[in-house]
C-alpha cells in the first residue's frame, strides 16, 4: 500500500518549526508495513493544498495530514479535503458535546470560532481529541483514505497511538482478521551497520516478523512487528525472532523495551532498592543530569561530585595529590580512589566515577577521548574500564556518561559486566 | 522570489532520519527575503523525483535540492535535474583534481564510483566541498535557479554558509550592487508572543531592515537583515533598528549573537579571569553539565556539588540539620547557604545554587516549579532569587539552570542583577 504525508502549516515553511510529523508516522506507518512515497509541507495556503492535494489523490491510496485543523480562518485542511473529495462536512453533535466539556472544565466562554472544530465528514470517521479541541478525522473517499491530524505534537501523538494505528489496522490493511503486534530491542556499545551487519540474513529472510534498525543519538533500537491471527500467534512469530537476534548480539542489548540507558538504570536501582552516587571530571555533570532526568530517581540517586580542577579532586574527593602528580587526574589510579571517596562520602551502594579528556584540546599528553570510569559496588573492589572515544567534545561527554550508565545496568543485572 | 526545497533520501521516508535540512534553508532563504511555497521529500526514486521536479520547475523561481549527490548508483539528484532542464553534465577538471587531493590526505585508493561526482553542470557553478567529496552545484535554465547541495549536515551548512549564501546575493536576488547584512539578538526571560507585542510595529513597519523574531528551545532570536548600497548603509539601518528594540526590551538581551546563555557566561568569565562553582539540587548536574559542554570552560568553572538528598546537603555542603528541619531544603535560607558555603569549598570567585521542586510531584508541601536559585560573588552578601517555573520535570530544570545562568550572566555584566 502507498502512502504520503502532508503537513500544513506557514511555520514550517518559514524553518521556525522542524517538522518531527512526517518522521514519527513514516515510522509508524512502515512498522505496519504501509509504504510512504513523499513528504509534503505547505503554508496555511488554500491554493497550493488544493494542488497538492489534488495530486496526491491520483497517486496514493493512503493520505495523512497534519495541521490546520485549528479554529482560525487560517485552518483550512479540513475545508480543502472537502473541496478534492467531494466528501461532505456535517456538525457532529457529539463533537459539540465534547467541545463543551473540553471548555466546561476550564470555566471559559467557547470562542465561536471554535464551533467550525465540529464539523466532521459525513459517512467518516472522528478520533476525538483528549489533549484539544480540533478532533481528528478519517474520510475514504475513491478507495482512498485520508487521515486528517491535529498539528500539536500532544495532541496528534496520542491520538495516533490510541485511535488512529488501532483504525488503520483495522480499517485500512487489508486482511482485517489479523493482529499486528511490535516490539522494541534497545542496543549500546555497538554501530548500527555493524548490528545491521550481524542479523542482516534475518532482516532480509523475514517479511512476518518485519525487522529494522533505527539509530538514536547514542545505542541502535531493533523494531520487530508481526501479524498473525492471534495475539498469541503473534508473540510467537515475534519471540522466536527476538531469541536468535539476541543470541547473537545480545550482550549488547540493555532493553526489551525503546527506553533511554538512563531509565533502565534508575529503575533498575528502584527496583532493588540500591543507591548511586557519581563523581565526574571530564563529563562535568552530564551523568548526574542524565540520572535527574528520571522522574522519581531521588529515591536512588543520592548525589554527585563534579571536581573538575585537581583542587577539587584533591579538598572535596580526597584523591591524594601524590596520586594526582605520579599518575595525572586521567589515569586509572585516580578514577579507583575518586570513585572509592564517593562511595563512602555519600553512602551508597554503587559509585561511578568518570576522568577523561573531552577535548578540543589534549590533558596531561593523554589523547582526546581517553577516558577511565570506575565502577565501585559495596563490599567489592572498585573496577576501572578505559575507553578510546571518537568525535567531539559533546559526543565523548555523552558517550562516557552512557558507558557509565551501561557499566553500571550491566553490573545491576548480572552482578559482572560484560566487559 | 518564489523557491521551494526539495530533499531526497529514503532514510527521511522510513522516519530513520528528521529533515532539519528544510528548515535550515527556509530560515536561511527567509532571511534573504525568499518566499518559500513548499517543502518536499522524496526517496532515492528516479521516476518519483523526476515527477516532482518536473511539476518545481513550472513553480518556482529557485528550486533548492539536497542530497543524492554521493557516489553510488542510488544517488541521482544531479542526473534527473540534467533530465528534466535539459542541463548537460560534463567532467570538470578541478572537481577531479580537488577529489585526488580529498583523498591524498587519506592515504586511500579513490573509489571507481567517486568520480561520478566530478559531473558538473555545463556553464553552471560549482561549490567545492571542503567537507567531503560531493561538490555543491547550481545552474540557471529558463529563468530558473537549481542549487544542489549534498546531503550530509557537516558538508551541506558550511557550503551554504561560505558559499551558497553569497552566491545567492551576487546572481540571484534582483539587485545585485546591494549588500545583505544580517544580525541577531538573543533574548531570555520573555515569551516569543509578548516578544513580538512589543515590537510588533517595528517588524510591520521594516521592509528594510526585515525583522523577524525565531522561538527557541529556550529564549527568542530577533533577527534583522538589511539591503544596502555599501556596508557601512547597511549597518546603520541594522544600528537604528537595533537601538530602537533595545530601548523597549534590551533587559532581556543577553548577547548581540546568535548564541546561548552558557556560552555567553562561560566566555565572559574568561574574559574578566573569574571563576565560578555551582550546587545543585532540583537541576541535577544540569548547570554544571550546561558549563562544562563549552570548550575552554575548565578555566572558569571550578567543579559542582549535586547534593540530591538532605544527607548530602549536610555532609558535603555543611547546610545545618536545623536550616533544612526549619525552613526546608527548597528555601531560601538553605539556598543562601548551600551557595555560600560552595564558594568557600572551591575558592571561587562566583558561586550558583539551585534547590527547587522539579516534580513530577510536590515536595515539603511546596508547588511542583517552585526554584529558588541563589548568587553569591566573592566579598558581597549572597542573593537569593525565587521562581515559579510551569512545565514538565525536563523543562522546570531546564529553566531554573537557564535562570541561573542568566542570573550569573547579569550580574558580570553589570555587577548587579536586573531582577
Amino acid at each position: 500500500m502507498q502512502s504520503e504525508i502532508i503537513t500544513v502549516g506557514s511555520e514550517l515553511l518559514s524553518g521556525e518549526t522542524v517538522d518531527l510529523h512526517s518522521s514519527y508516522l513514516s515510522r509508524e506507518l512502515h512498522s505496519l508495513g504501509i509504504d510512504v512515497c513523499l513528504h509534503t509541507s505547505v503554508g496555511d495556503d488554500a491554493s497550493r493544498l488544493h494542488e497538492v492535494l489534488s495530486v496526491a489523490h491520483t497517486r496514493s491510496e493512503l493520505i495523512l495530514l497534519a495541521g490546520g485543523l485549528g479554529p482560525t480562518m487560517d485552518d483550512l485542511t479540513k475545508e480543502i479535503v472537502s473541496e478534492v473529495t467531494g466528501a461532505e462536512l456535517v456538525q457532529d453533535p457529539k463533537a459539540v458535546h465534547h467541545l463543551k466539556q473540553y471548555f466546561k472544565g476550564r470555566m471559559e466562554a467557547i470562542p465561536a470560532n471554535n464551533f467550525k472544530q465540529t464539523y466532521v465528514f459525513s459517512g467518516g470517521f472522528v478520533f476525538y481529541n483528549k489533549n484539544g479541541t480540533a478532533p481528528g478525522l478519517a474520510v475514504q473517499v475513491d478507495g482512498i483514505t485520508y487521515i486528517l491530524l491535529p498539528g500539536p505534537p500532544r495532541e496528534l501523538v496520542p491520538m495516533f497511538e490510541e485511535q488512529v494505528r488501532p483504525f488503520l489496522i483495522r480499517e485500512v490493511i487489508s486482511d482485517k482478521k489479523q493482529v499486528i503486534l511490535a516490539k522494541s530491542l534497545s542496543f549500546f556499545g555497538i554501530g548500527e551497520s555493524l548490528l545491521e551487519e550481524k542479523i542482516k540474513d534475518l532482516i532480509q529472510q523475514h517479511e512476518n516478523p518485519l525487522m529494522a534498525t533505527y539509530a538514536k543519538e547514542i545505542g541502535v533500537v531493533v523494531r520487530m512487528t508481526a501479524w498473525a491471527k492471534s495475539e498469541a500467534e503473534a508473540n510467537r512469530l515475534i519471540d522466536d525472532l527476538k531469541r536468535n537476534v539476541l543470541d547473537r548480539i545480545g550482550e549488547y542489548c540493555y532493553s526489551e523495551k525503546d527506553e533511554s540507558l538512563e531509565e533502565v538504570v534508575v529503575s533498575e536501582l528502584l527496583n532493588k532498592g540500591k543507591t548511586v552516587s557519581v563523581i565526574e571530571s571530564c563529563t562535568g555533570g552530564l551523568l548526574a543530569h542524565l540520572l535527574t532526568s528520571i522522574p522519581g530517581s531521588s529515591q536512588a540517586f543520592y548525589g554527585g561530585l563534579v571536581t573538575y580542577t585537581n583542587k577539587a579532586k584533591e579538598n572535596i574527593a580526597s584523591v591524594p595529590a601524590s596520586c594526582l602528580r605520579e599518575h595525572g587526574a586521567v589515569s586509572s589510579a585516580t578514577a579507583e580512589i575518586m570513585t572509592e571517596n564517593t562511595m563512602k562520602l555519600f553512602d551508597t551502594d554503587f559509585a561511578v566515577g568518570i576522568t577523561g579528556v573531552a577535548g578540543p584540546a589534549e590533558a596531561e599528553e593523554k589523547k582526546v577521548g581517553t577516558v577511565y570510569i570506575g565502577l565501585a559496588e559495596s563490599g567489592k573492589p572498585v573496577r576501572v574500564y578505559q575507553f578510546q572515544l571518537k568525535g567531539s567534545r559533546r559526543r565523548i561527554q555523552l558517550m562516557a556518561a552512557k558507558y557509565a550508565c551501561f557499566l553500571l545496568q550491566q553490573c545491576l543485572k548480572k552482578g559482572e559486566t560484560t566487559r
